[in-house]
């Protein structure tokens, strides 16, 4: 197995030096999907829940997807069994003619690429995170909803919308003023001892690291509900966090003007997090 | 100058061979806009309104629009000077480092892909054609409605809906019912001596085929008008017609069931845009 040099950081079909040609549909349409990772010393965290999503979204959309051995292949040979990472993986329906219509022989093009861990701010995840108010509000598409797809460009107008390098993220309403998401993460609120995140099936991207937090809810004695909430609602949460799978979990701090105090939900998730992680 | 080989079908920032980076954000979140465009005996077809919209496009996404001559020059080298077929232009925002926030020094990227002109029945100019009535109903985004860009899941989902080859395009609606466009034309409908198209400005893509059809109305003493229009409300037209900047016009003659007869309007149309076209 040739493991690639650090120049050479992604891998398309499999081979290195290779390059996405403009008759791909990802190109063309944003026909794919897409996930990102951490490689820990070589290992991807969670894959069996990224594998997963990465079949299920392909399924909705009706692109095949690579095998799990083949994507655990191409990232053997990107990633050092010592480094550790960010992976992202892209599947994309493949090279079309023109038209939206879809030829099922197409076969489905597989990149994955190596970039460098973020350098998040010790403080992000020590005190929390001050998230943006976005104005844009997020179209309701039942279809696409939950779905990581290559169709981003509501993410980028509203991460067009603020510049301060002290704001990490920008708070997500739909337009019918319920809360879903962050451009880059999810987002749960707790009440007491109930801890709640938005409904997706409307829009939004349901992010792997949302649903280990569901499912670890319980460990910390929390009744986890996913659920309809308003931006008045969710201000009077005891705590917010968000959460992706490069940072895991971070209190929110502040959103438009309203602050929380220093609360440790996103640290004791971060560890439960950490734990599986090590015991996979 | 150097023309092209038939083999070489498209230039990447003007040149031959090349290709697209897995890190360029059109390929990783769709993040550009394209044209459609005929080019006839070597020269692109209403070329002045295709090249505002782009710009239009680029500007409503800030992204930087490329000079006209420059897009003028990459089509004359790949188009020979007797040779009719479609030029596709795609500009994209460029490559960028992981993530949605833009680095407003990245250069565009821009392509020119040239493919041959469908190969349209001539039923289709003589007798009309019949639409699918699309299930899926397109999300309402103001910010990207009307631009032309590169996330185009959903139209790609409505195309999947129907496999019949009679059926030559979809009617798409929004959410809320209004009528909007169909998968890869405009729609207008004639009321007595009203011509009235869909409102764009929540969803859908205006063509410049749409434009240019708003300001002809006048020359068929037919009164243009930009309505809100529901499907019942569509279904009592006394015509319907369809456009794009490939095929000019076609009359529907069948949507959901409903037929209507045999009618000159798209025919009337693809005159007066011919007759532009020679005179330009």
């Amino acid at each position: 197995m040739t493991v690639l040099t650090p120049a050479q950081q992604f891998l398309i079909n499999g081979e290195s030096g290779g390059s996405i040609s403009p008759l791909d549909r990802g190109f063309a349409y944003g026909d794919g999907v897409f996930r990102t990772l951490r490689v820990d010393a070589g290992m991807p965290d969670a894959w069996d829940l990224h594998y997963n999503k990465l079949a299920n979204d392909c399924r909705r959309l009706g692109i095949s997807c690579p095998a799990a051995n083949l994507l655990l292949t191409d990232i053997r040979r990107v990633f050092l069994p010592t480094e550790t990472a960010v992976a992202k993986i892209v599947i994309t329906r493949g090279i079309g003619v023109r038209g939206y219509a879809i030829n099922p022989s197409t076969e489905s093009t597989r990149v994955v690429i190596k970039t460098p861990l973020p350098d998040y701010p010790e403080l992000n995840f020590v005190k929390g995170v001050k998230l943006h108010l976005c104005d844009l509000r997020l179209a309701c598409q039942p279809l696409l909803a939950g779905i990581k797809h290559l169709n981003r460009l509501e993410n980028i107008m509203a991460r067009m919308e603020w510049n301060d390098p002290k704001i990490v993220d920008g708070l997500l309403l739909d337009e019918k003023g319920n809360v879903i998401e962050c451009t880059m993460s999810n987002l749960f609120a707790r009440f007491k001892n109930e801890l709640v995140t938005p409904d997706l099936t409307q829009c939004g991207v349901e992010g792997i690291t949302r649903q280990r937090i569901l499912q670890a809810s319980a460990q910390l004695n929390l009744l986890a509900r996913v659920v309809d909430i308003t931006l008045p609602q969710l201000l009077l949460a005891d705590e917010i966090i968000i959460c992706n799978s490069l940072f895991g979990a971070w209190q929110v701090k502040e959103v438009g003007g309203i602050f929380w105090e220093e609360q440790s939900l996103a640290m004791q998730f971060r560890e439960i997090l950490q734990a599986k992680h090590a015991s996979n």
